[in-house]
């Protein structure tokens, strides 16, 4: 594999930050803390921009979002409870301005004068996904059976029991169809560091009448970043998590790291089982929807640590098209 | 005074949207009025927009930043609380979500099609800036004076007394030096509508190393706004408030309304005493520094519903260099 050189047009890279890569799970979910694990993350996303890689950032949310709306639950005698759409909104807000500080600094240490903005993102899911029959990502703070029964009455939400801690909202996770903003991430492409479609985007249904109207939903982050390598044309799809390579029988005596799948390979451990829901699997199938759009180009899951050696082909699990 | 025709280049405007563009006084602040406010403002934004006039905003934050941190100490035996900065990143998330939807409908309704988007956006102020010496702006809750003591030595808090209703913390209300997002802004402008310095910005002071750091503090969003239409070479800076002209003796029954004031007769006006503090005065001298800096342009300060007829120089209160 080659990286950028002069004569040849940058290296367009999509990435997705994965949760590790804004807070540290074992330390309070401080707002210092994930400045400091911020702070840790744009040294290696700089390095990546410094070798001449264009890059835009997708993150997830889901810790800070869960905060922003427990916060505004807790607070609901004081203040009025903001709907979960206004938590997604104010969450890009938060990690977005931590980002933008972190990389701005990151990048001017390497002598890399380059904005960093963050742009508030819509993602257009369709009214009709068959998610929304079926909510299941759980959102906000654990209640009793007895409260959990009054907000279902109340509020209509769906409520479920959560492993044995409590009951919990859940909501439903459908597919983004459309980045709203996309014209702007793609007219700043050449020329900025664009975080976007943070926890996925803002989730809204776009009305027969063309009002946007935001839902309570959670689109999954990997494949809104997803979506958008593919509108922005990108060469790469970088995934990155707490791994340095995808695994077959993770966690298992005979756990095997994967180096390199066809999207063929892919789709049948996916079949097999190999990949944990809400965890490698959503990462893996988006891998394989942007090699499948784009077949002369690949997707990489690997970790922030080893993000450089792994776009230039050394490490991580690549997925291309062809075996 | 000429509207944009084709042959001249587009005229520039940056417009400072005051609080009741937002939200309804006499209402409970809830997203959902939020959201009704925003709409009905974006149909007059977007009657600027299809005139022809290249228009960016800046918004004021006040309730809504004020509504996030209390909910954030509200709830602080359940999730950390978030710093004041952080609170800010908040709110320009939320009113820019807003913002982006209202506006994006008033133009498609209006066959406009044309890029809306909130950057998150930094402005710095000077550490030596003398409001950290005076902190004048409440925020957040209201304290018993015991409470107030307690704030004040755990925290480093400035509490006061707030006109017999307990004790608030007050914060530094420093002048915005640089906008740090402001090449993007410039980058956007003929293409996109852009939301920014929301709330004034969120301050942060440039320490020795480069690096950025958030403070507790409030930059009024009328310096914030003319720092923007300086930065971007506007034509016109237009602050939209909720009287169609500045008045003399406000309030008093020789009250009468002013169509026009050089910059020498509005630091009269301001000797003199007739614009409040808080209120009209910032704005009053928002317009001066705009027109002080660009003597062939000029400033307007009327409603959002007189905007368009006083860009076309028919009703608001203008002001221009020369009387």
């Amino acid at each position: 594999m080659t990286i950028n050189h002069k004569q040849q047009p940058p290296v367009k890279v999509v990435i997705a930050l994965g949760g590790n890569a804004l807070q540290d799970k074992s330390a309070p979910a401080t707002s210092e803390a994930q400045l400091a694990i911020v702070r840790r993350t744009s040294e290696y996303l700089a390095e990546i921009s410094i070798r001449g890689y264009e890059i835009a950032i997708a993150h997830g949310n889901g810790p800070q979002v869960g905060q922003i709306a427990l916060a505004s639950e807790v607070a609901s005698d004081v203040v009025p409870v903001m709907p979960f759409d206004v938590c997604d909104a104010m969450s890009q807000g938060y990690i977005g301005y931590h980002l933008q500080q972190g990389l701005r600094y990151a990048l001017n240490l390497r002598n890399k004068n380059i904005p960093v903005i963050s742009i508030v993102t819509q993602v257009i899911v369709e009214k009709n996904d068959p998610a929304f029959q079926n909510p299941t990502k759980p959102i906000g703070s654990f209640y009793t059976k007895e409260e959990a029964e009054q907000l279902r009455l109340e509020k209509g939400y769906t409520m479920v029991e959560d492993s044995g801690r409590g009951y919990r909202r859940v909501v439903p996770s459908p597919i983004p169809r459309r980045i709203v903003e996309i014209d702007s991430v793609k007219r700043l492409w050449d020329s900025t560091i664009v975080i976007t479609v943070g926890g996925g985007g803002i989730p809204v249904i776009e009305r027969e009448d063309g009002v946007l109207e935001g839902v309570a939903a959670v689109i999954d982050k990997d494949f809104a970043a997803e979506k958008l390598a593919e509108d922005v044309d990108a060469d790469i799809f970088l995934i990155l998590t707490e791994v340095e390579k995808v695994s077959l029988n993770f966690g298992k005596p005979n756990e095997t790291t994967i180096d390199h799948m066809s999207v063929a390979e892919a789709a049948t451990y996916i079949q097999e089982g190999h990949f944990a829901p809400g965890s490698m699997l959503p990462k893996v199938q988006a891998a394989i929807k942007f090699v499948r759009a784009n077949p002369t180009k690949r997707a990489i899951i690997t970790s922030l640590y080893h993000a450089v050696d792994a776009l230039d082909g050394n490490t991580g699990t690549q997925i291309t098209f062809s075996a």
